[in-house]
């Protein structure tokens, strides 16, 4: 009887080691980074990751201090021809122009209507605010993430004519996500509007909504009928763009990233202020050169123009995605 | 063979039930509020965690959307004979008062060169944050950090003489440990300093910096021999009382919480905000009841005044601590 638990034992035990191997095997073998063609950019963002998360590394980090902080536009989904919060600008903007007679004559209000993109362009970030918070407030916040939702629900691109949704980057998904597995925390630190993110970034980046940093406008707390609501008032309360973005992300997050992602000038402070205060750091500016499979922009561009931030990836050794080049694909559905 | 090999599977198992079962009732055993006497107190405490996180149950959340916030003064640690955070200004406006000669006769200032606490606190909050505009600015964020630092590592509080950070309420250790264990995410929301905070909390109340909403100043971005830093300016930015909590709240979080804690007239708009709004909700006032373990004050106090809180407590069915009957133990060293 002896005997035979022994052999028990040791049939228990051999399955264990060969589940325990066959695990391993099953882990090396799956690449984490499927949609990242071999080669230097890819071999940056591996080694980075094994140096921080090597305990024996001396450049080991804790991971509750593996912050890392995700631009949106550009860098996650789509911003070519226009910001997806543009589009949903310029049809908000149609349905309340009726109630708003004076936009016809002011702009930015006149380009929307007039359909007149360099004009819009033209207007910047500041005008691109200002349509925010007209077509924005006079609702409540639960109202807007309504609004929101159903206008992404139905709204299609104009090149791809699918949800904008569906027009985010493969392989940022797989860095999302393999980040996450080897303990970051990840965060979007975008200029696009915080309250025009949060209603479906959990489901498509799986990043929750308090780890979303963005821009916003200003809200004024009230009772009606006895419920508590915040009604969204024309008022900007903070541009999270350029500068922005550092002081954004210390307000939000208390804490500087080790790691940043981006794809424009609005993103260079945060690359510097996650980059260049020492330490083994991260920086990646993802390159739009693909005009076959998504579009081919950068220093001329009127949407995610990248100037600076490109002569500043190459001073400091942030790794520059050349799209076509390093990604087998661009979206989820190729 | 086969039948001991049955045996073996049957002594397997019964030891797995028996461990499971062992298991069970250690954990039943072990009290989770071992500060809280028993009572209605702690009983509505368990019940609500209870309801929200029985899959069965009707009233189930789900984990993603288990928010607790939590204020901080008087909530989670002391804010008798004053706020800590004043105890650190007047410090700093003594340290920095013969720079500042006008100081002498400008109010609130001169409050705090005179030692007059009750003109202090009629200044109000209003007063406190002028106060924190000029001692907290003119510095980096990491400066400030580490002055705060250094501060609460040498600053004793005057009737216990002991470091503020061991000032903290026991019973509120265990609920924060308690409701993370039920898959809650704390924050903290509070109207004192968020970069005040953040320095202390992730290792007192195991709150990280990304989950602390507080009053902040503005700062703005600069390069400093090619080093990025964050400059702390002398102008408001937000102030998170009031109207203002469910402001931060929106604003940080983006999502409503489903249990609040607060304990003054300050924390009344946080505590609508979180339960009037539908759905199984829970919140709660501490009432300072106890003037021989702590202090004894509500309607009428300086600091922490509790009046209409305490009247929408019994309209709301929030619960009310009585920290004289309620809580075992005031404080971890007691």
């Amino acid at each position: 009887m002896r005997a035979i638990d022994r052999r028990t034992l040791l049939v228990a035990s051999v399955g264990l080691g060969l589940s325990v191997w066959t695990g391993d095997l099953a882990r090396a073998q799956s690449d984490p980074l499927p949609s990242w063609n071999d080669g230097a950019t890819k071999k940056s963002i591996t080694d980075f990751v094994a140096r921080v998360t090597t305990q024996a590394s001396a450049d080991f980090v804790p991971p509750d201090q593996r912050i890392a902080t995700f631009d949106n536009d550009g860098t996650l989904w789509i911003e070519q021809p226009m910001y997806v919060q543009l589009a949903f600008i310029l049809d908000r903007v149609k349905a309340l122009a009726p109630l708003n007679p004076g936009w016809a004559t002011t702009q930015p209000f006149k380009a929307v209507l007039d359909g007149d993109m360099q004009a819009l362009a033209a207007s910047g970030e500041k005008g691109l605010m200002e349509l925010m918070a007209a077509t924005h407030a006079g609702m409540t916040t639960d109202e807007f993430h309504k609004i929101v939702s159903d206008w992404l629900a139905s709204a299609r691109d104009p090149k791809y004519k699918r949800p904008y949704t569906e027009l985010i980057y493969q392989p940022m998904l797989e860095l999302l996500t393999y980040l996450r597995a080897n303990g970051f925390k990840t965060f979007i630190v975008s200029g696009g509007g915080i309250e025009f993110m949060r209603p479906w970034v959990e489901k498509t980046y799986g990043i929750p909504p308090e780890q979303v940093v963005g821009s916003s406008i200003k809200t004024r707390f009230q009772m009606r009928d006895g419920k508590p609501v915040l009604f969204r008032l024309p008022e900007i309360n903070f541009i999270d763009d350029k500068t922005g973005k550092p002081i954004g992300i210390n307000e939000h997050i208390g804490r500087r990233p080790i790691a940043a992602f981006g794809n424009s000038d609005g993103d260079l402070e945060m690359l510097q202020w996650t980059t260049l205060a020492g330490g083994v750091r991260f920086g990646l500016i993802v390159h739009h050169t693909d005009a076959e499979r998504e579009y081919a922009y950068d220093r001329q561009s009127h949407f995610g123009k990248l100037d600076k931030a490109l002569d500043a990836a190459a001073a400091n050794q942030w790794t520059v995605v050349d799209m076509k080049r390093d990604w087998k694909r661009v979206f989820p559905f190729q």
